[in-house]
């Protein structure tokens, strides 16, 4: 049973592929890569436990069957090969790999040994692949990595009719992405941030390459009810020719809406790079073992951003267009929050001080879809 | 004291003298740089034990006096510095750092708490600055690693009359790189593999901005007997706005030249860089625990290279232009040890065989300075 197949190609697809199957040998068959091979061509399938991949390749087959070999050895093969087009020769118990005057022989595992995947047949909702890739991508940074803090290590995405929102955050700070797009599915899901990475990598790849829509599925948990109490087990989504389960989160994200301020009596506008790289500079004497500490004094136009710690002190003053009254109005951030929240963004910002003790809260003025917030630190 | 520095400049100089002084509190006083003002600018120096360092930046001085303080937060705060021009304010303790609208306030330390560092006024030898860092680089992979390989952790340097040699060897491989040049300086001193790495980065760096000589001298071991025995304790280096003194390690390499073979009935030539890549490829299917073993074949004219692991095995087939006797010659290598050997070529090689069980040694065709030796693997 002979495949041709593009080297480049197949290096891309299986760099995908191979990305999601752990290395480790400990929980059987995880770590195999199973091959279907079709007149059709070549489909690639894996799984982490967490996220289920699948990829189609385009190949020139002769034949059919359903094989499975290691995911690893598989792909670091496939990267070191020379040329231009890769033969695969199944034959009973090995895999030959051709390519110019180099030729690998590896042992193929039955196909029963690889974990069995389902991907859905049909997917009832989609967006914008860029667009949600944007979304899930600009809030991630705010979701918890602590194991104790459960649901707050994932990314909530509510779909909902006429608005999608991603939201995350870890209780100091919070942030959410709007799209105005209506996906078609209503919930609210819970996706790990780890699998957030994975997602919205195939999301810029995908979209790099075709630009357009995924296609969305919501299912229940495995062996569950579907749709009891509103839970989901699994977010599916099929984009160009990748289809990926990704398990969600049990459990919901409390109320966050209602600590986000809306009343701001001092409001400043600048730049965001300036004041991300301001905050970076000041920090450098900040107390990293104290929050990483940085005070915004605010008055007359001007801010004054500094910081202390063991070493001595730095400041720096920022002229910036401010609405709302002097006095000075003082209060401290963790300058990594801060840093951080200002990441997404790239022309001119407004961040409004709702108190100097309750939540700061910075929007995008070239991006209405963004908003970030932070709560200032104790201080005195 | 005020000094204005341009930022581009001190934020380079300080990089390479920070780089060698270590982060580390515990050993007093070796975190610190110190900084010596005059009205010809400024000077930093610092140590790590093994390297001293001193670099000499041009810079508009008012005042003269010497200060020490933490390397790595003032090279820190250097590195965010916005702008292109930086004023120092030295005040009694502490010193302004001014950019922009930014400012910092450090505390100094006692200039008498740095170590104190003596460099030669006089240099009696010099070396081609790039042939020098060529010859250190394209040899320091072959010095072993672990720690009970005592001299061998380090790269030799034969400085002799009409010759400049420098070698290294693990006892399963060894690499030389020749150079015609003479010194100046006679002995032969065996510099620490890891001290190389910054000596050859230096010389990179000031041969790219200068090009020319860097300035050599030997001295006694501190508080020994200059050259007794023919020791000595300490290579020094002058080169561009740089000093280096390099503690050179005790001991002597056993007489190298003798287990290198000059009788070789089978030659091949070939490119080195498609060698490289043939050895990678085929190693991918190689044993790691088992040596990274790859086979090589060598009959009619043809490479043969062969790798089997657990999970299958590879070959590939080079065309070379052979000397020497059929038939067919088979051996082994770590193909780690091939590739590192084969690093530093780029163009065509000749490979010559003594033997299945004896040294092959690797020359570079358009390079006649460089030599590798590699010892087979035992085989079956």
């Amino acid at each position: 049973m002979k495949v041709h197949v593009p080297r480049k190609e197949l290096s891309d697809t299986l760099g995908y592929v191979e990305r999601v199957i752990p290395n480790r040998i400990s929980n059987p068959g995880l770590h195999l890569i199973k091959l279907e091979l079709s007149e059709r061509g070549l489909i690639f399938s894996g799984s982490n436990m967490d996220i289920d991949i699948l990829a189609k390749l385009s190949a020139d087959v002769e034949g059919s069957g359903t094989f499975a070999l290691p995911a690893q050895v598989f792909s670091q093969v496939v990267k070191a090969l020379p040329g231009d087009l890769v033969t695969f020769d199944f034959e009973s118990s090995e895999l030959e790999i051709a390519a110019g005057g180099y030729a690998t022989r590896l042992q193929l595992v039955d196909a029963a040994a690889a974990p069995l995947l389902h991907f859905p047949d049909d997917y009832e909702g989609s967006l914008d692949a860029e667009q949600l890739g944007r979304a899930l991508g600009n809030v991630r940074y705010a979701a918890a990595v602590a194991e104790y803090q459960a649901i707050f290590r994932g990314v909530k995405l509510e779909l909902q009719d006429g608005r999608t929102r991603a939201v995350a955050t870890d209780g100091f700070r919070l942030a959410y992405y709007n799209l105005a797009e209506t996906s078609g599915l209503l919930g609210d899901i819970v996706i790990p941030a780890r699998s957030v990475e994975e997602i919205t990598r195939l999301l810029t790849h995908a979209h790099r390459v075709k630009g357009g829509e995924v296609a969305l599925q919501l299912s229940a948990p495995q062996g569950g009810n579907e749709g009891s109490g509103g839970s989901f087990g699994q977010l599916s989504m099929d984009i160009d020719d990748y289809k990926l389960n990704v398990k969600l989160m049990e459990g919901s994200f409390p109320d966050y809406e209602r600590i986000i301020p809306n009343e701001f009596p001092v409001n400043i506008t600048l730049d965001a790079k300036v004041l991300a790289e301001t905050v970076s500079r000041v920090a450098v004497m900040a107390d990293r073992t104290a929050n990483n500490r940085v005070d915004f004094f605010i008055k007359g136009g001007v801010v004054q951003i500094t910081a202390e710690g063991s070493y001595g002190r730095s400041q720096e003053a920022l002229p910036v267009s401010q609405e709302g009254s002097d006095p000075e109005m003082a209060l401290a951030y963790n300058a990594k929050y801060l840093v951080d929240a200002l990441a997404p963004l790239k022309g001119e910002l407004r961040l409004s001080f709702s108190g100097t003790t309750s939540p700061s809260v910075v929007v995008d003025l070239s991006d209405s879809g963004y908003l970030a917030m932070v709560v200032p630190l104790r201080t005195g």
